[in-house]
């Protein structure tokens, strides 16, 4: 068995952590290259155990003491193109991109350019750019496995049929922190309330995602690139087990669903190893110990952040850009303090439908760039007037 | 696209008939061959739609007057041995099996040398003489699809990955029409309190399979053959909804599940057109409308007759076949009054205990003949002293 290459982007975050403990626990695998934000001391212990032949950091101030900890034969690559430029320099035969928000496109567009596997776990690299990521994805005869449980779920349950056959697809929401609040008090929720996750465990600004539901309305954007499918194709249910991770209708009528317990690691080794299962610990599914799914329309105040997902991909063009940086936007004013909870949505609704419907124009890195600043600072004014 | 010219053995029952339905909404397939037992009647009216080049009606009595109904080009053929020799001489593409009982073996065994893909309704088949048509099957390179909801499930969910990367398969049961009985009245229950099934509408000996829980009994052993699972790796969950049909865990701990509306026209539809799904006309699966689904534990009285399908495959040898042959000869007794309810599973279970445990020998048609005979003596004689 040739042994797979592997860069991690974000290698000390949660997903980039738990792809290191996948790989310790799997065969066939080793590191080439690990890239971090500033984390440069856990980066440096991630090196000396998996020796990959290049680190990067991508603040420069952070990286002063690491070299002298690091294992010999790994060189360190520092500043803002560090990390595309060790995928560039590894050539890995896969790369993880497990940072958060829009520093994963720049590595995400060199990867494809070295043929690797992408294994995404960041969803704001096709939501603002799958215009320009999925068609050079295609060009170049890359694989895309996504990392996100839910799409790593439809993902492999369409390998129960074509592409073409699909009638639907469900993504399954927990509901979130807040799910069982009424409706009157869920305004002036708190951080603190907002970041109790009934199922998951993630970090700040996804769990918050879950409390507004906005992260459906990205997985929706996602799944739009991902699988090629119209708005109209695509639909939410509130499932507060979390157990079924997504499901998919096809047009016999058959619906192939696939579960498990909340646990990141399965969709890493997944994407990892496709089309391959290794067998991997895990507890097993006990349906009678559950006792019961429950499952419920994702209509009323859960269907508000939804709708912008369905609302982007209608709009096309720039939208998901607009739609994830407004959102990146309201959240750290939220978790911040400066906005209340209930206005998180609604700002990112207001700046959303400044978007122009449609348009044949090609989608450039300039014109997303230049709209992701645009929605940040509709988002900024419209605080102010908070 | 070339037209798949399919032989329906059985089909004036009810699979047999939507099979029928399925062909006529469908493109793509002729039919070749039709054979039924004795309802004469029906089998006409269905040459009449469908014009095969063949008709067989194993009772020769009931052959009397359908001659001059049949339209112009259609043979009929008569007597216990017309159904192999429709099969044999339409050599179909696909030969689906929804006969009742033991007599599906022989055609069956002629579809295999025809080369035909085998599309099978009939759990007799497998359970009783899996010994012989599997290492048949794989000789020749046929491939099976089973039309059973469970089985079709399987199939459906090991797509999503390789055989050998299954932990273990789940058939779901929906506990049968007595599954809210409390089990002191049980073994007391009437031929019609067991005939009403929850979820499912199917004949007479199915329906009372269901309220026993042999059904699951004789799945297993199914399973057994058509997967290649030791006991070991087969499980049954009670699921009153009928919903998921079946699951697959594999050994990474993915669970891929399948799940619809109960309508047996869709394993039928995906087993003449697998592997392709052409769209079909179909309630979408409205989960949040259904609320919940709930699974128990198949343990207390669900487990007595699940049990003897994990003892037949571990015992082996001609197990299967007394195992069916002792239910079958059981089922008719309970629908003539003749022993209770309560007497069913463990008539079947005491003669399964007289299979000595498997022994190397090899199994032919002539072992299986004398096994089922034995098995059905054995029953009758217990039934004397009930």
């Amino acid at each position: 068995m040739n042994t797979k290459r592997v860069a991690i982007l974000g290698s000390t975050g949660s997903i980039g952590s738990q792809t290191l403990d996948v790989i310790s626990q799997s065969d066939g695998f080793s590191v080439c290259a690990l890239a971090a934000g500033s984390n440069g001391k856990l980066l440096a212990e991630q090196a000396k155990q998996f020796n990959p032949q290049y680190v990067a950091l991508s603040n420069d101030e952070a990286a002063g003491d690491i070299q002298d900890q690091l294992p010999d034969g790994t060189e360190l690559l520092t500043g803002p193109d560090a990390m595309t430029e060790a995928v560039r320099k590894s050539s890995p035969d896969i790369v993880l991109v497990g940072v958060v928000g829009t520093s994963g496109l720049a590595p995400t567009l060199a990867a494809i350019e070295c043929g690797a596997r992408l294994a995404i776990a960041n969803k704001e690299t096709l939501v603002t750019a799958g215009a320009i990521v999925i068609p050079a994805a295609t060009a170049a005869g890359v694989e895309i496995l996504p990392v996100d449980s839910e799409h790593s779920a439809i993902f492999q349950c369409l390998q129960a049929g074509n592409r073409d056959e699909v009638r639907r697809i469900v993504i399954t929401a927990s509901g979130g922190a807040l799910r069982d609040w009424p409706e009157s008090r869920l305004a002036t929720a708190g951080v603190q309330d907002a970041l109790q996750h009934p199922t998951w465990k993630m970090g700040q600004k996804i769990t918050i995602d879950s409390a507004t539901l906005m992260n459906k309305a990205l997985e929706i954007v996602e799944a739009h690139w991902l699988f090629g499918l119209p708005a109209e194709q695509i639909d939410v249910v509130i499932h507060p087990e979390s157990i079924i991770h997504s499901y998919v209708e096809f047009r016999d009528g058959s619906v192939i669903a696939q579960m498990g317990q909340p646990d990141m690691t399965l969709p890493i080794a997944y994407a990892l190893s496709y089309p391959k299962r290794p067998a991997r610990p895990s507890v097993p599914l006990n349906l009678p110990k559950l006792g019961s799914l429950t499952f419920k329309p994702c209509d009323g105040r859960f269907a508000q952040a939804v709708h912008l997902g369905f609302e982007a991909i209608r709009r096309g063009s720039l939208a998901g850009t607009i739609l994830n940086a407004a959102n990146e936007t309201a959240v750290e004013a939220f978790l911040a303090e400066k906005i209340s909870f209930g206005r998180i949505v609604p700002l990112v609704a207001e700046v959303l439908k400044l978007v122009p419907i449609q348009t044949d124009e090609k989608i450039t890195l300039d014109a997303i760039a230049q709209a992701d600043k645009f929605a940040r600072e509709q988002v900024a004014e419209r605080m102010e007037d908070t």
